[in-house]
């Protein structure tokens, strides 16, 4: 192994000169991108040249510089800046490692090519000449990184051609074109089309609409029950699933469609904390992405379910109830307190949680019937206006 | 709580009468299903009318009664049967339950509609009348259930009308009917068709293709950066990632494409011994799902890669090195006894692995250049026909 170690250090090459667009042929958005990439890169240079120590100013990311905003009704980031410094030992390697990645989404962008935030990570990472440090000992070292310079330029990670694995599917009655292809999501089978990790206007448009809102459901297979019942198609709505947690590209693609659209989004998880996590972070952001709201937060989504009355209006049976665990009480009393969670009609419903003592999935609904969701439960509850925002 | 949980019982309903089909409106393969249900039943009611034991047989599901068949190159059950009776103390609540499971899949094929397995728990459980006892106490009761109901009637759960969640995208050159949306999957844009769980004939049809053959990796953000480049284009194949170890879906649908459209399949996953295994159930099956190998391997499946010996091969740079950690070295040992892995050619393949001493993800590729693996890695290993099989 040590001998190996040896031999490819020594044929560590230069990377291949990448193959950039001319400025002309790129996006507005993309220029922009690049100048912003270029504009860091020069001020570096400039203060070298005066033999200054270079830094960058970024936003902090940290609890102490995070609020919510009352009044646009997202989690934001605050003003506090920090400098990173080239000449202070505790600084240098992450501001090497600033440039390194700045370069190279530079690249992508001018290639016009996107790579995952583990591929950033193997694009920059190499043993430097001469030495045996690498640039970058794990993905934990650049993911931050990546967090950095997109606060630093203020520029999403989308922009500078970077994705997080994707998640979630969508069909209903909207045409979108894709990277230059039609895509008629009304023609999708039982499969879906796969939201891109990336939902930015350059690659995706919305070329016809006739739905009249959205329903984002948090698991899949509710997502499938309902697709197979036609829900989409009785309801003139866009039927989507974010799997889970909402990704990046869910999250994008429900802002633009909600803004873009006018459509009224609305979401359905289950009846637990961690369905009204999902829910919150939809509608306000999260702390740890907090300098992404902006371009992220849904703040008109409305939460249509499952709510912990549900169990009574629809006199559901027994065999829904699953026992809140001490955690599961615990998350419950800590959003009680949270600024969003504030009005009477999220107290009241946080309560009921409690008081019930015991969470439902939103697959329980089956219990009544097979369609009772699709028939019965969904559109008693669009018709009664009956959500919570 | 108590008060309630009366309550609650008091008003559990017996739930609506399913809307069925009328026989001649059902598909062949529905129809059989049901037959194979009915069948089931009567023998029981019949046993009960010659007032013996009424009992099923179902094949063993355990490692005792798996083996590697060396002719089909498949992992199959053996003949080794059970019963499972009526009037045993051990075996009434198994009983009863699979009558539950059997009765509702009968419901669910007349009515045209599928459920999760999760969600055929929330439609079989309930409490049974004038007493406490739950049908199931939960998912962990009726899963194998399902499978013991697969086993007895000889079906696979898609033609029960159950799904798991699935997982997986496609996109490249053909075209197909799924539930009666034309899909061309050479028009996806970024994002994919969503594969579904069930790829049964029924729903699912090939109308037209192009594709000379099938590239299947296993992450997806691999697939992202193929799609991207149009890797399915310039090769003229069909691209899909299974998103980790291959869903039934992804499975089933691999294993139609090869029979029925005769593409060679060819699989690239990283290089450690999850990708091995990942693979490897492609290819034969796996011990747990032995009962179903017959209708979801795809024995004529390639090991493109990545190849110990990619390391040498196409010259790597040594920021692609990922330790062995100790499981992996034990696992890797582990597969050099599997009889599927007798062949020298997959000896020297693991004895690479540990010898080389490090692992190495397929993204790691990007460390040559961002288009290397569409341009000169897998271009090359097609061309020089280096798989394994």
């Amino acid at each position: 192994m040590a001998a190996k170690k040896t031999t490819k250090t020594a044929r560590n090459e230069p990377p291949p000169r990448p193959k950039m667009r001319p400025m002309g042929q790129l996006a507005p958005i993309e220029r922009q991108t690049i100048e912003k990439i270029d504009t860091l890169a020069r001020s570096a240079v400039e203060a070298v040249a005066r033999g200054e120590n270079p830094a960058m100013q970024m936003k902090m990311r940290a609890l102490s510089n995070v609020s919510f905003n009352e009044k646009k009704r997202i989690i934001e980031l605050g003003d506090k800046t920090q400098s990173r410094e080239f000449f202070n030992t505790s600084m240098a390697r992450k501001f090497m490692q600033t440039f390194l990645i700045a370069n190279r989404c530079k690249e992508l962008v001018g290639e016009g090519k996107t790579v995952s935030i583990r591929q950033m990570y193997y694009l920059t990472k190499h043993t430097l000449k001469g030495t045996s440090e690498n640039t970058f000992e794990g993905q934990e070292e650049s993911d931050p990184i990546i967090e950095d310079l997109e606060v630093t330029i203020d520029t999403l990670r989308e922009e500078l051609h970077l994705f997080a694995n994707k998640r979630g599917l969508v069909t209903g009655n909207l045409v979108v074109n894709d990277a230059g292809d039609e895509i008629d999501l009304s023609k999708m089978g039982r499969g879906g089309w796969g939201i891109p990790s990336i939902c930015e206007e350059k690659e995706l448009k919305f070329v016809r609409n006739d739905a009249k809102f959205i329903l984002l459901v948090e698991k899949q297979a509710v997502w499938h029950r309902l697709n197979e019942d036609r829900f989409w198609q009785k309801q003139n709505c866009i039927l989507m699933t974010s799997e889970g947690q909402a990704a990046r590209g869910v999250r994008r693609l429900l802002q633009r469609l909600s803004g873009e659209l006018k459509l009224p989004v609305y979401c359905l998880v289950d009846n637990d904390p961690w369905g009204l996590y999902i829910y919150s972070v939809l509608k306000q952001g999260s702390i740890n992405l907090a300098f992404e709201s902006m371009r992220l937060a849904v703040p008109n989504v409305r939460f249509i379910g499952m709510s912990s009355l549900d169990y009574e209006k629809f006199d559901l049976p027994s065999a829904v109830e699953i026992k809140l665990s001490k955690e599961d009480i615990q998350r419950a009393q800590q959003m009680k307190k949270y600024p969003w969670f504030a009005d009477a009609k999220w107290q009241r419903e946080i309560d009921a949680l409690l008081k019930n003592g015991f969470k439902m999935e939103v697959d329980s609904l089956l219990s009544k019937s097979i369609e009772f969701m699709t028939e019965e439960y969904l559109p008693k509850k669009l018709r009664d206006r009956d959500y919570l925002t």
